[in-house]
């Protein structure tokens, strides 16, 4: 059998995973594919660290270049993460005609283009499928599955943590900052929860399927993105009643005059797939011109499934290896309008949920709904409750017709200048699917 | 750009879909690849009929050998269908040295071990992304996404007509001959629907996902399978108050002692992904030891979904022909166990779903759970509704533990040949996912 030998830089919890995987499962990958992986060396700043999988004292290093070095090593496995370190060991290692596998969103939504036109100059490959949806084959299924298509639309759960937060507050009626400590404390959400739950990691796994669906490289500061910090169990109780969930998305359309992008809470209909996607899970709908709408959905982090898609990739290469088969999983970046192409958020068009915080007083309603009308928007449907036990105000929901996202925001400004308005209003976008 | 020609053998529903495909999508298809696929010729055995497709008539041809025959083409698509002349033209591609796409699980659960074997003596590839799940690429996530698993277990809902069926009887309450006469006139069911509503079809597919998940060829004839004939509304709507839904699966299991497989209906518990596939689409709900559970959504059938996924091979092995790798596509049979493996239905160990119509008498389900409990058979839980009014006799469900198969067939014989059952008792499986 033939062996190919690879050397790992990282040995936290997904890293572990993978030798796990490699350990346990190198029986069965050798009657599929017919080779070994052989794991030679480990680079990690902390070799001594109690980890979940038994590992050779040997095989470690705490010099990566020491394994970028290493002319037998075919292939490296970036599990670093963050956008400084990984950056070099990847270049580097490209560098030294080896290919990579890595788990990196961050560092590919800013520099994939740097590190992919490098891969392709050094004719070696790059592996990413572990840095969107962790077990689920979304980068395989987009990039070959979905080859024949023009992709329409991507709606993606992709960040578990947020997921898991709004989850939570939908079942328990729990306010944010509540459920966000025990996911905290119950290891769902991190000590600086703000990647996840402000949306950037979504947008970064955004930004790698935008890549392989339209062929172009985003500026990821031009993404949108907003976070679930400003969801409250009130606005999830009225998107309820109404027959919505609130989900975080992280969006992109194809339009005739360019792509939609951004990560954002919305409104998604109950009884849609998306919609039933709870706790720590990621789902990715997508509509492809040919195929239709398709949704994968699994785990989308965590050791085992994030091992699951890393040690995928590294078959997949070791297998090309074999064959002295040329590489082929570059994203070609085909479409050079860059960030021209991104629409901007203020013209999208969609349909929105608004509650306003208003005085109990005669007339007030009017006054909203005609400022709304003289900036096109149109309302579909509108919950007024009774007066509020104990106070003066009194919240009004409504649920609008397609709109322009800037008439959106000239009506909702003038709404909150008035002084009927108690509290900022809320708008959260709604999305059919 | 290079150019890859191609030769297509059956220009029907997917067939036109394939045409459309390679003609409105060529321009996105040259911009990811870098390459042209040019189809050359296509053999019908009627050319004139009306397609929803312009074809130019130089393109057609009534015989399928000129085809394959033709030294410039290098991938045959066969979309003829069927065992007989279609594995004729295979075959006879492969021994020319072509590569071959087909959406034909029929073949492929029969035949796919000699036509692999023969393909792998030839050096040339198969595609058959679209025999399984239409445009759902579950294919090549079984094959390459979870390649590092082993595969713990597939529930599948892959028969469109089927599940179309379920769904509506479930929705409005009706019978399935109503409901199946409908389907047939919206052209949601074929004129003779017993392919697809007695499990044969579902059955194919599983073959040929059985092969890629354990690597085994099993006995086609062997694989327990069942229709949805005997589904009722009565049956239906008990389920639905037990907080279940009743799906046609395809199923298949790794255990200790071998492989389970087999189709049939089963209750599945409502809220779960699975038991929200409804109408046509079709989901294959996969778990593996690393990844965990996962589940691909999509159009199972249908002109353009199918297409995608017989166009993603055409590009893929289109691919491999221009950059001059070798196959890799190839399923391997490690598991030589063949049907030794598979397990017997009534060795199998589930819950059920159960169905007595008996006298409403005093002790006759004393008589029933006596019968049970003899044979190892414990209950969950029991509905029994008051006096069916007209009639002397009522209905009582039962749900179970655990137990082995052959332990409630005996249990069921005893049961219907007494005197106080009134029609043959139901049982249905019921599957936790």
């Amino acid at each position: 059998m033939d062996v190919i030998d690879v050397g790992l830089i990282g040995a936290g919890t997904v890293g572990c995973g993978v030798i796990k995987v490699l350990s346990d499962n190198r029986d069965i990958i050798g009657k599929r594919v017919g080779l070994e992986i052989n794991l030679k060396k480990i680079a990690d700043i902390d070799p001594d660290r109690k980890r979940p999988v038994k590992i050779p004292k040997s095989l470690f290093t705490t010099d990566a270049s020491e394994l970028i070095g290493d002319r037998s090593i075919q292939i490296v496995i970036e599990l670093v993460g963050g956008t400084t370190v990984a950056k070099d060991f990847i270049l580097g290692s490209i560098e030294n005609g080896k290919h990579v596998v890595t788990a990196n969103k961050a560092l590919l939504a800013h520099y994939g283009k740097e590190i992919f036109s490098a891969a392709s100059t050094k004719g070696v490959d790059i592996g990413f499928e572990a840095s969107v949806g962790g077990g689920i084959p979304i980068i395989k299924a987009t990039k070959e599955g979905y080859v024949a298509n023009r992709i329409i639309s991507i709606h993606g759960i992709m960040n578990g943590t947020s997921n898991y937060i709004l989850s939570k507050m939908t079942e328990e009626g729990r306010e944010f900052d509540d459920v966000l400590k025990q996911a905290q404390n119950e290891g769902y959400a991190e000590a600086d929860p703000s990647f996840d739950i402000d949306g950037i990691d979504a947008a970064h796994k955004l930004s790698i399927l935008i890549m392989l669906s339209f062929g172009v490289f985003l500026d990821f500061e031009k993404i949108h993105v907003e976070g679930i910090r400003y969801i409250t169990p009130l606005d999830i109780s009225f998107a309820d009643e109404l027959g919505y969930a609130i989900k975080l998305l992280a969006i992109t359309k194809s339009r005739d005059e360019g792509i939609e992008a951004g990560v954002y809470p919305a409104l998604v209909q109950k009884g849609t797939q998306i919609a039933d996607v709870s706790g720590a899970f990621n789902a990715i709908y997508l509509v492809g011109d040919s195929v239709g709408p398709t949704m994968l959905y699994g785990m989308g982090a965590g050791m085992m499934p994030t091992a699951s898609a890393v040690v995928s990739d590294i078959v997949q290469i070791a297998n090309n290896v074999k064959l002295k088969n040329s590489h082929s999983s570059l994203p070609k970046f085909y479409d050079d309008g860059e960030s021209s192409t991104l629409i901007s958020m203020t013209e999208i068009m969609t349909k929105y949920y608004l509650r306003f915080q208003v005085e109990d007083k005669p007339g007030v309603l009017g006054q909203i709904t005609g400022c709304l009308g003289r900036n096109n928007i149109s309302i579909e449907s509108v919950i007024q409750k009774g007066r509020h036990l104990g106070g003066g105000d009194v919240p009004v929901v409504m649920m609008t017709h397609e709109a322009k996202e800037k008439d959106l925001l000239t009506a909702l400004d003038e709404i909150n200048n008035s002084s009927f308005v108690k509290a900022k209003s809320v708008f959260i976008r709604i999305e059919d699917l």
